[in-house]
């Protein structure tokens, strides 16, 4: 039987796991995700995710690929594979796609939610996706200061220092902070992202918004090309990936 | 120093939890409040809850009474009780109450939600806080179903068989359902309840829902004044005690 490649949409809450990569002795997503191909299929695939999610880090819609020589029918795939994975992670769609589709490569867009909680009483049922952060913020000088991020642009200033990719140029498309009640929603699509970007990100807003900069800070922080620059990072449960464009 | 009756508004994640009400070996909301409780001021009190919410039911507004003689100023209660709760369970008010305030006898009425997530595959971030039922269900059907069930009426159908209340007559004054998306959410508020009260009920219009009986089956099911005719009891994880009326 010819190998056919699979395409999957799938969600976790990454609370219990040591982020998407493989990693000895450590529970992953992809570990998870490609023992329960292997039970279903009786052979072993690499699941190739689209994001690397890091620990803790949640997915609404994480995207992989994979390869695989099995008489199971793509539409039972969905089922099959939820029926055989934990609670915390599910499945979405299941389809075939074409042999040269690469989750990683054919990656247009992806949109990150980060999530923070103001009020002073942590939110018992939304603990585990938020980071629970006391006192108001200016969501409007944060939204100022997400629009200066917009575009192509070097943002070695929030790349962790242990990135080893050769550019940190990446294009934003999208940079946004909503505020509702007590929570401050920061919306972020790059076609690409560096090492822990997001929540290196994220953290100079949230200094903007309770005054410690203005605004205009961000042009500074992105000329530095220097991580200390830039606002402390955001702890990885208020983190989710929603979505990945090809 | 005299003691002085304090009234809590409380919020948790009930998932951990063998209910409200304290057990011998088990942990339960009730203990771990008064544990805390203990810690802060020096001293044991029986924390008196509205509601003995069963194993795995959340609450968002449950309230609680206990009375202390301690120097530590009513309005240090709310944030030093959180530092000392686990992250599941936190206090959202702490206040001075009248020496007679009764967080049981004086309640007017108590709002569940009850909330289903009807589509195919599980909501990994929602998961611990509902029913999945893969299936659609007709929310206008049981929405008529609701108001069936509204005002002062026998409801020994819709109580556990172990239920040892004397009287099995409750007001219902509000009983809706709604559908948002894959979500159903069915709301009941009444005078009282009795055991498993709300859990036995919904598991009735889920039954219309699906088209097993028409919506005038409530009054069949309320005539019968028994158990088995009603539908069957849905799981504790779907349900939340929203708020409580003095």
């Amino acid at each position: 039987m010819a190998k056919r490649r699979l395409k999957l949409i799938l969600s976790y809450d990454g609370a219990a796991y040591h982020g998407w990569q493989r990693q000895p002795g450590l529970p992953t997503i992809q570990q998870t995700v490609e023992t329960a191909v292997a039970r279903l299929c009786n052979t072993c695939a690499e699941v190739v995710g689209s994001s690397r999610t890091d620990a803790g880090v949640h997915a609404l819609g994480q995207v992989a690929h994979f390869d695989i020589d099995t008489p199971v029918p793509t539409a039972n795939f969905t089922k099959a594979l939820n029926n055989l994975l934990p609670h915390d992670i599910a499945i979405l769609t299941a389809e075939d796609a074409p042999g040269d589709f690469d989750a990683i490569s054919d990656t247009k867009t992806k949109l990150y939610r980060y999530m923070i909680y103001t009020a002073p009483v942590r939110p018992v049922m939304d603990i585990r996706y938020c980071w629970h952060r006391p006192g108001d913020l200016d969501a409007h000088a944060m939204n100022r200061a997400a629009k200066l991020l917009l575009g192509k642009k070097d943002f070695k200033s929030f790349a962790t220092a242990s990135d080893t990719r050769q550019s940190s140029i990446r294009t934003i498309t999208h940079c946004s902070v909503m505020k509702e009640e007590s929570w401050i929603y920061i919306d972020i699509a790059a076609d690409g992202f560096l090492y822990n970007m997001v929540r290196n990100i994220t953290g100079t807003p949230t200094e903007i918004g309770r005054g410690r900069w203005q605004p205009e800070m961000i042009t500074e922080i992105l000329k530095a090309k220097d991580r200390s620059a830039a606002g402390p990072i955001t702890p990885p449960q208020g983190l989710t990936l929603l979505r990945i464009q090809y």
